[in-house]
């Protein structure tokens, strides 16, 4: 499962210095074309916080193997989606498409990596192929 | 009213060795079965923290006695939930399964608690109970 | 676009010493009435951060020229709606009804008042008026 | 054992829009009739730090079942306090007469929670005859 | 009574792409010709700290009926005008041309604003044309 | 010397709550009559920084025995006050009308106290009475 | 009642040049001396902070007038004794022989300043007399 | 003389994966076996404070030549037992049988140390038999 | 080039739970077998900061086409790294086999990150491959 | 021009340990002797913050090529002079006769330094002589 | 292993008055004197980080018992030291020359403490001889 | 002596907007031609910051009669070098390219300068000659 946060659905509309110009019809595409084949993937966004966490309590329903996260703003606020993903216990992967370390210190801290096994950020969106890799 | 926020669902599956092992329909089960006769209870769970808001207006134009929350997550960062709380002025309880000051630090701060009457916490279910008493 | 945010619609319910006895459904007829005729405006309210995103990129997709938003408590801790506004690039005024500063010290600070052209508070319903103008 | 820290002998006399105005000869009636016949219960009182840790070391020696505590003010800074209830592992709940979290911001980090059992706060007297429950 | 602080005289010099090219002689024309008829207003200008508590003196003693102020950089910093603008107890409103959270981060804080009856800012001239109003 | 901060010339208009309803002009006459005959008294305010360093210089030149200075305001952020008292090395005494610490938190610091003999803050115009004793 | 609080007894012994070389026996005589006749007085030491608090709540059993406390160390964290002088509402003056502003940063804050009525700090024994005045 | 401060006499029952399992009886004779005969010996323990500083006041009445103090929870958090160390000038060395670095972090602060000659730290019972050396 | 900063070569001997028991070597060997043929590699390790400088510089020099940096404990102090990385302007994606937001507290800043391209972290040695490709 | 700020009069006479025992007339010669021939100098002082604005505005309107500024006690809070060395664009060099960093903590930040093109500190009298040529 | 950090190597040059006058050359021999005949003793020395880390892990392959580091400056900022000394697993005791706790703030902490079996400081060259012990 | 840190040598490769395109030779070339004759000057320059410690201790070796240093990043974090400096008791300067303050936040600290006789910072190479003179 490739779950995607706040305003990552206006990809090519925001900030195109920063993420391209890409929009987000494309990107969900690209991701798909460039995994392997036997990888069956569902791709969902939503800007609403809770929402993101009944799409996690889905991937347990249905024992996805593993989840890829692009938490977008609330990676830097939000305790709930960490408890989140650590009550699942699946392996889950959390990815930006920009550096965020680069970017506006509000934007250095996470809260959800910890929860995570690994982060990907700063690849545009090879961040997605690599973590589903 | 009983209020459940983020991930209280998914109680028997998170953390067992924090929340026990019984789930949450277990646990409504136990909540009602164990207050007085005569106390109407509604019970209601949410990720989403604008429907907890909603929630709470809704025991205000349903005017219930009092509101027994267990805000998650939520408890450490939402002014918008202790906004709601203050607005409705229905006398309410914050609960947690767990002693949340025996965790992370993170969450050693509670944005709510003021909003509320009192706090009860780290006696499992029983803090339910104990709380709609 | 007027959007208000969590708790908005409980005016005239929720602490009346500080924002008015007036009603919310008051207020939007307020609003109505106090503005240029050839403006044609449309008030949302939502307790749900996430949903207040929806609708600030709904009126991307709808080309309204202008937002004001009231975005109550979420004011102070979304890094999310700060996004939300960067990325739609229409020029948006911050409004509250009562002056923030001079309230408790956590409603000091705004997490969402760079991404907005201008800020207005504490002219009570005329703070929309100001920023409709 | 109820353990009572600094200050609380002053029920009735200090911050009454507070504490209320019974004092403390009535606070201590109140407990004893509302518990159950089948607890013995002994309580103390102290304005000394260190005569409240003896008072936790003489209930280990006395084999106690559970231990009552109302730190007072020394919750905020007693790490002393927090070693002793660590120590003694007897199961051990920390009470408070009004919701130290509506109050001083001084009075919003407890020391001691973090070695009880559980906290409850907000009450009033009912807070013990929870806490004893 | 319309009080500008440090700088502001500078206007149309300092950093034009904040402030835009307007001198301030100009200014004070542009905020004369846009408030209504009726309103007798005078504009006072000075780089001094103490010099504006004169002038917010002086209000008191020739009985304005209202401040606008642009403190300038002494909003950050000045409790002096905190205090002088609670002891005339003369309704006053804060104004700035351009929005300070939105530039370096010593600019968000605002020591002035809680002793203010509303907050302005971010709308070149018309900030002061709105506070008039 | 006896030297007066900003706002101090308000007394009896500003916040008659915390200073008294007596004015300025009588607070100087009380002054004046409670010290000792043989005392020569000089009694200044200002409400600018820079012109209350000019009259500590001034006491130097004209060598006054000591300087009793309530800075008002400026109390909490003003170093080059700090170092004029150093400066001139005539034993300086720190005086408030009212508690300081018993008021808003950013009033509990004093960056001039270190240069200062001694503090009396709290006791009304008596304040000045026994410093100058 | 004169309170004094942990080491003061070492007067003349702890760090003469910050304290002078009198003893704590000649302090009391000093103080005694040079009050007025009418006064009656009771000094006290104590180097335990919870008796200190039994200390001020005689004061209120044996209706003193007022209290005057040099509260030592302990003025800097003790949450207990604001409690204990707030509950008596006995009006209370805090001194120190040194001017603490002066000294270590640890020594900068003052937990109790906050319930007195005033504070009198630096003037060596005479800190006392002024405040029993 | 020795000093123990609070729970100190609660070794062998408190936290044994810390401190060991030895008691408090057998930690003294231990003391007092290991060190060099001619060295005469006293060992105290309080819980209380102000007790210990008591005993460092009876030290330089005794005319002690060296005090080893483990002043347990105290170390953290007493500026009173930094006054009283200051003021005895008697070469005094800290100990603590556990390495309070690798604990929690309220742990590693030291108010004390700065008044003491050396600290001995993490040796068990042995960081006595250094600290007499 | 890929860089090894302090200690990773104890790989296989440090904290074995954190970093698996494959030895320096065989993670050289591992990274080596598991890239592109066409890609040459070079691998350095050093415990000195200024010669992680030194071997970055090198990169330049000798016209690297990309830089993998492992920088160790370094990424979270060294100022001088995120210089040198920034002055040779090669891209650069910083690795870590494990996640260094699930240990201690002060793993969780990096100085580096910003002026990396990409960040890969938890991935054990495929951290170092993914960033390869 | 050459601009000093508050107390820099006082040279000679405040901390000589520090400053040294020239007074300042002699320092404005020593100044004056040691520049190339062809400098033309004005040398201003004022204790008062806004008129070192009024001077650095002043020094615009006089079209002078440099400003050198040793802004005494400002130099730590003054953004109101950070503003006006900005909005002049004259190239600006900050000096200090002595260095601020081995001093009092609270001199080691400068709000003005950012607007400086240099910064020169030190050399006493020479700090001067260096940033005039 | 003995290993002494940077700037150690200018005892009797550096600092008399902190460090004694005793030189690098006669402290290893003092060293060497004062420890149990049958303990084999290497002794060294570097300023630079890297090769402490170095010299840790050559300790691990040379099999030394223990190590004794005096880390200097390093104690206060070295993350990797840390590192290093967790991964061989010996026994290390850091020491110190002097009581850092009395000096500059920016001494009282250490990074490095927390990964040692002990600590201790402030007993001269003894330190060293204790600690060997 | 005049020292150069980490990544200096990448002068006229590094950030050329800040630094200027001149390469590190010529800057060295730059400074020898500008100093006056009788100065003999040897220039260093090390990545490492303790081989940056070892050249300080050879100039105290060697006699030199003062040291200009660029500590480069090291500025901002290196207790060491500050050690280092106050070893050797050699009027040392800091000297910076840049305007340090004009800079990210994090190079606005310095650890070094307080050992310093002074610093100059901002005139490019020119620095170095007045640090000369």
């Amino acid at each position: 499962m490739v779950l995607n946060g706040p305003n990552i659905n206006f990809l090519g509309i925001r900030e195109k210095e920063v993420y391209g110009s890409q929009n987000y019809e494309e990107m969900c595409q690209y991701i798909k074309r460039n995994i392997k084949k036997e990888i069956e993937l569902e791709i969902y966004q939503s800007n609403i916080e809770g929402e993101l966490i009944n799409l996690i309590q889905k991937a347990y329903f249905d024992k996805f193997d593993g989840i890829v996260i692009n938490p977008g703003a609330y990676t830097h606020t939000s305790i709930a989606l960490y408890d989140a993903i650590k009550s699942v216990s699946i392996p889950t992967i959390e990815v930006h498409i920009s550096n965020v370390h680069a970017r506006e210190s509000f934007r250095h801290v996470s809260m959800i990596s910890a929860a995570c096994k690994g982060v990907i950020l700063g690849f545009g969106l090879d961040s997605y192929r690599l973590a589903l890799e």
